[in-house]
């Protein structure tokens, strides 16, 4: 358990270094990621690697007693590079070439990215495979969707449908490529998608989708091979940034030993109702990539900005409690980006904890209250976890589908998984964020919001998890197509009415316009986005709707199904529905809730062998006060907490169960 | 008088053709539109036709009695022909390639287009000149503007301009292109407008739609000519679609027999004050195309989607409704789009009547109720028509020329149409949309919007037709340029003035700033988007402005002219004007109402030898009451009705007049 | 001082010629300029010349005493030159061409353009040098800023980057381009700009911007050295146009006379309360480009339009008003835009004086009514200028900088500026707008907004003229950057701190969200964009803002400095703030106070040998009355006025000292 930062030994006169990194050291910074945009200066000319530096550097942290993470630095060809070998740019769909000069200009199926790329990590493992001061490597920046044009991903997705399909009449057969003439007499004719026309075959989109995904899985494995096999010794990691993002994380993350994410919570007054809860689900999606704890590797430290207008300063307290929220949710190591703001380059105005003065103020005051806390807490906090009752299904897969043909105006996949997941937080209700095909053992509720694309396998798994005794909840747009984005010829929700026991007579897309549903009690909640008319059959309802000519269809069932049950919202209902039937599911799913959170309090616990660690965080601008039902001692201060305890703005209390 | 539906063999295993068809044959359905996407299966490659599986379909269809069109499948060049000769792809304004793999793919210009589209309909035409189920053609599908850049066009442009003026010197002349130094001095200097900046010379840009327009003409053509040809028993159509479109439908449908239109009413509710109304001017505007009945060859059966969210289901008896509509406005055949909705593709959403599951429905059983209604009245309707007193005239060239250099803010040629046609319907008159230079023996009143392009016969149609006692009303913007977009040097309206009796001293741009009007009551108005101050000369002012620094100058005036009148609106009045004016004008013009029609409600006749059949539709969610003046007798349920009679929601009656 | 028109005529048939301009000199038209956009018909083709018709013309208005002003015609090649030559043509940063058939369509850099620009303007040059009717030249015709990233532009910049910084490692080092491995390790990896991405480095971007605006300027000093050499007896001048621009107008000016504007207020009602104060400003600007009177050469005649919407027609007395404006604020000649309007071409509804049916009307009469006016107070305007209390500094490198890196949301240099003016001209504070390094000798106020970019000789301009007795007014965002937009390493305002006496401890980005600052009395202001948080050193606050984390900390400070006093505005306060900070300093500062000047009215005054002329504009639909403190005389009138003096709407007064 430790904080970092990320420094840019490169950007700053080496006579600022160890100046820098004493202060490092005072400040108690354990942890420093250095030179994933440095290539230009590792390999300064093709073949000349020059880490003299570096060295230099890292002899300086070792000498502190600091330790790094080096960053693969893919991300930044330089222009040599780039130059001499353009199939490195990516191209878009209108055949515009991606220029250098920024970053992220690079094609993952590019031949000579991959080799140059390789080459330098190599160098680099080799010369710091025994550092000492070197403990893990994280591969390339921030991986993102590319959705490249260029002749390489043409050929290399030629072979991959090939590999996928076998024969063009396969393919035409799986894509439905018949319609419009589509079909293809030879693999010729199959390229990527060029120039975005809104009319493309969706099978084919999804495809296209699933090929760049592994893509760059496939680039990231070209490094993760080099570093494993010169490095057995170091982990290796990569920073996720900033969800939903169009990447197989899962995949990824399969050649990681730890996930992390880029965490940048915005500070603005008005995003304090949504950003503290959006953000607790970047943390459980992080969390859940590899379903165990991760890192944060850039934290916010003060207002981001540059290439659009920048946001708010971090309020006083902010830039601690977004750290300990993280912690509180799985992070193991919080790295704060960055050390000192950039004085030169794109990057000026994404603030570091010291501004550009170098006169540390404010906010580096509470980064350094900020290690000090962690640090002394690390021995408490060392082997804990997090264990949680309730999961969402998450696929990237479901969101892809869902964007290439929008369902209904304001029907938005993560949207709705936000909501569902603030619902539990607010209940109290700790919730990992997994993926779809993951095994559901040790899970009370799992909530599968729009299992759009499935199978026989996706239906299976929620069977066996309900007669289990597991309680699921599905939704609208379930069951709708297989996983080549074609629809199905059955009943929806498709194969999932084996376990919902209810299918859907007809449906109403209402997108924006607010519609009405009536609980048993005869309260009436709003919904909107999409109408499923639902047939029980089996299942009871639990739900109506209440107006339109639909008015007194079933909204949502529910059906027992072995020792469990299954729900099913056959629309998109607004939170505090999702509030009362959470609660009402609570007992009988026997799901712990946090009662009578205050609007912007956090509650998440921590377990370990030494038991749990209860974090309230008020992630708002106003104090706010928690009632207790036991009595506590705070870790932070060691006083007995017992009662109301009040948080003030962005206050955090870490609870140790008393006796 | 029939019902249709559109299906396409080639999507579905060709075990359920008879099913299908079979339900089909049941339900009522007469007609169905088959293979307008299918060349990839009729030539799967260059030269080898395989009309195997069609025969199969068709002869099924003969062996339940159901008739068929069959559309040329020339709007998706399969892959083996755009890659063959990548000709046939259009290219937009930027340079960018319209790739395949989608529809509408293909330049009208391209000879590769124009060699194979007409080699594959020959064929088709040959084969099918004498199957016993096939009765007409559709060519293509929906034309639309392409704004092609390729260079095909271009020199094809070079060759219409060159035709049209024989020298640059006339060229330069009629485009007056010495403004700015665009004068060309050579014919390769012309070309097609590339990259649409928007200052280009609007009199080229007008010819530049004229010839896209001609293209499409002259593509169609070829196709014509074949069919004509070989299949002389045969009808041929094209189905329109969701107008305004920049084309020339009256050049294209002097190639045909009939026109058809494909009709998407909106079914949110959200839609339900303009729906109705936009698509009764769509039909009148359908009808107008050739002055005689029509087609539908796609009719709304579920909800749109697929490439945008997906629009609402239609509420229950809307589909009727909207279908019986159509036959209302001179429609003599209804094809819904589309028996099930598709499994694969790009238009899986695009719902057809029977969802994917291929559970017929709701829908499913409405249309069949419509089919039985249909099939029951076809005797009543057979030989009826539709005559109107009315007629809005209509110009896409005006349309054109109005886009190229927006006058006011607000100020659209077609929403302009908008509002006088539903002026015209909520007031039960009846009007036909014709062609701005058509013949208009017969009507009492002519509306003609803003007829800003002009020359002599133009006003010479309007000066005799008032001449012999029509009724004109003549709008702001009329007379303001000749036909080669060049302002004419005489005060406005130019030619009009003369039957007008009025001139324009000066115009205000007032685009979205509302100002109002007074009519000789006192009553305020409201009016937008342009301020004509006239002077009258020879017509009597009937509306004054009411404010701004010309307020009390005439805003509307009349001119007696022969034995007819010419009104000339100057300015862009509230629908509450149009509403009074007419009302005021219908009595001396010998217009008759149906007064007191319900909000949401048409009125509407078609006529033949038996006498008239009135269509009371009400078209909205809510039931309406309409006042009847004598006694009427229910052709849908042969009661007899008088006085008040209730509508239901998307309630229809169909009225024989009683003795 | 005299009143002109911009006439075309090559536009018109040669026989209206001789009564155009008949009509002009009965008009009182006393000059007139021509052929700006000829070039295709003063070199028809390559080489040959054909000035015949234009000597006609000119003959013609020699014969009626009207003087003559040449359009240098370069911002319209002819088609025959970018066909031959498509060098000449600029090159989009998407490599799109900007095609030809338009305005503007010219690369600064093109070798081809240069080389026929200067030989087509030599010809003219030598044609008309002594032509009795011509007095001057127009160089092209509002330049624009082209970003173009065509071949001759990429090694043009090349070869600047290489003069301005010698190496490779030169630029890498004050560019910072270290940042994300952006390093050049050879010429040749160095290119202009392509592809607009947000991530590209901020020193890079500013130096294109340099190298773009050196560019106008090299390409216009290839017109003035022809023509000096060859006209030395005529002056040169060059219209700029609707502000901000992109342009270093002071650098082009260095080699004109005289600078003009084309001044277009636009007369909707809805912009009555801005058009007014941001025309002032631009005129003001005009004046201070070259610290002297100035020409419109294109004034507003009617309502513009063409590829847009036309705005709202001129409201009577419009026209008049805003003319006076112009010369109240110094210009010396006013030309219209245009005698006629166009009827043909794409400017055919950028109406001129006259409309298409060449009927004059009441904009005609109005514009005769100035004529007659301003040629009677010709004598007593002579050699009579504009003499300033107050000065704001204008950069083009500073709002360069600020859109390189938007800093909030708002935050906009030029509207700030537009802010701070239009609380000057509502005090009636006469204000000049010059060049942030010209010379400050006499002003009394200085306000200087956002020296975002700073040395020490910028710093040391303001020291001196505060030392001096000045009073400087800064804002946040001062001290930010060096020249090379590299953030500083040192507390903000930089090097502004030693003459502000304050320091910048913290910042919050508010951007839209509403702040509010407490002034000495209590009252409360809203203010927004951006709070610095002042540690005064030295300086005494003078306001503070009142909520937030930072609610008591110091907003506005004042230091003492020398003779003067400097004021640190930390953020962007709401415009009564101004007015009352302005009528706080005014007392001290010695600046004189229209005091309450009606909204709408603007209090302007040329000064001469014989006095001081004080022009009262109602530039408002409304009649205002304005205290008068002393005895005048109306110029136009010649009545005496004292006491308060009605103007009517868009009224204007000119008044002498009595006595």
């Amino acid at each position: 358990m430790q904080i970092g930062v990320d420094y840019y030994p490169e950007h700053w006169d080496e006579s600022m270094w160890e100046t820098d990194i004493k202060l490092m050291k005072e400040t108690g910074v354990k942890i420093v990621r250095v030179a994933e945009f440095a290539w230009s200066r590792l390999e300064p000319e093709e073949g000349r690697f020059d880490f003299a530096w570096l060295d230099r550097a890292l002899d300086l942290f070792h000498k502190y007693g600091i330790q790094i993470v080096i960053g693969t630095p893919t991300a930044t060809p330089p222009r040599w590079l780039t130059t001499a070998y353009p199939d490195v740019l990516p191209v878009f769909a209108d055949g515009g070439v991606f220029h250098p000069g920024v970053r992220g200009h690079r094609c993952y199926n590019s031949v000579s990215l991959r080799k140059y790329g390789s080459r330098i990590i190599e160098a680099l493992a080799r010369h710091y495979s025994s550092h000492p001061a070197v403990i893990g490597w994280q591969t390339d920046n921030e991986f993102s969707m590319l959705d490249c044009h260029c002749d390489s991903c043409n050929l290399a997705f030629r072979s991959w449908v090939q590999e996928k399909y076998g024969t063009t009449e396969q393919v035409n057969e799986e894509w439905g490529t018949v319609v419009w003439s589509g079909e293809y007499s030879s693999w010729d004719e199959l390229t990527v998608p060029y120039g975005g026309s809104p009319f493309q075959n969706p099978s084919m989109l999804l495809d296209f989708q699933r090929f760049q995904w592994e893509a760059a899985i496939a680039f990231q494995k070209t490094q993760t091979e080099v570093l494993r096999a010169i490095c057995p010794q170091h982990f290796i990691t990569h920073n996720f940034h900033s969800y939903p993002q169009r990447l197989d994380m899962h995949g990824l993350a399969e050649d990681l030993d730890v996930a992390s994410f880029d965490y940048y919570p915005n500070p603005s007054p008005q995003k304090q109702a949504t950003a503290p809860y959006s953000g607790a689900l970047s943390l459980d999606l992080t969390r859940g990539i590899k379903r165990r704890n991760f890192w944060i590797m850039e934290q916010l430290s003060g207002p981001p900005g540059c290439w659009f207008p920048m946001w708010r300063t971090p309020y006083p307290g902010l830039i601690r409690a977004y750290s300990w929220q993280a912690i509180a949710r799985g992070a193991d190591t919080v790295v704060h980006f960055r050390w000192r703001s950039a004085a030169a380059g794109a990057e000026q105005f994404w603030h570091g904890l010291i501004d550009h003065s170098n006169v540390p103020g404010r906010r580096f005051a509470e980064f350094a209250q900020l290690c000090s806390e962690v640090n002394g807490l690390a021995p408490l906090l060392e082997g804990t976890g997090v264990i949680s009752q309730a999961a969402i299904l998450y696929s990237h897969e479901q969101m892809a589908a869902l964007r290439i043909q929008p369902q209904a105006d304001g029907l938005d996949y993560y949207e709705n998984i936000k909501q569902y997941h603030r619902a539990l937080t607010r209940l109290g209700i700790g919730c990992d964020v997994i993926g779809w095909r993951q095994p559901l053992e040790g899970y009370k509720l799992v909530i599968a919001p729009s299992l759009y694309l499935h199978d026989e396998a996706a239906a299976q798994l929620l069977e066996d998890f309900a007669a289990g005794g597991g309680t699921v909840i599905l939704t609208s747009r379930s069951g709708v197509k297989n996983m080549n984005n074609i629809c199905v010829m059955q009943p929806l929700p498709g194969l999932f009415s084996r376990a919902a026991g209810v299918t859907v007579e007809e449906y109403d897309p209402v997108g924006g316009d607010v519609h009405s549903l009536r609980s048993p009690d005869g309260i009436l909640y709003e919904c909107s986005q999409w109408c499923d008319i639902l047939r029980p059959e089996g299942a009871e309802p639990v739900a109506w709707y209440a107006d339109d000519f639909f008015a007194g269809a079933p909204a949502v069932t529910v059906n027992s199904f072995g020792a469990g049950r299954v729900y099913y919202i056959g629309t998109h209902a607004e939170e505090s529905y999702w509030l009362k039937l959470l609660g009402d599911i609570a007992p009988d799913a026997g799901l712990t809730l946090f009662p009578e959170l205050p609007d912007g309090v956090q509650a998440f616990t921590r377990t370990g062998p030494k038991g749990e660690l209860l974090f309230l965080l008020n992630l708002s601008r106003t104090s706010q006060t928690v009632g207790l039902d036991k009595q506590y001692r705070s870790a932070l201060t060691g006083t007995p907490i017992s009662g109301p305890v009040e948080l003030a703005a962005y206050g955090v209390e870490i609870l140790e169960t008393q006796g």
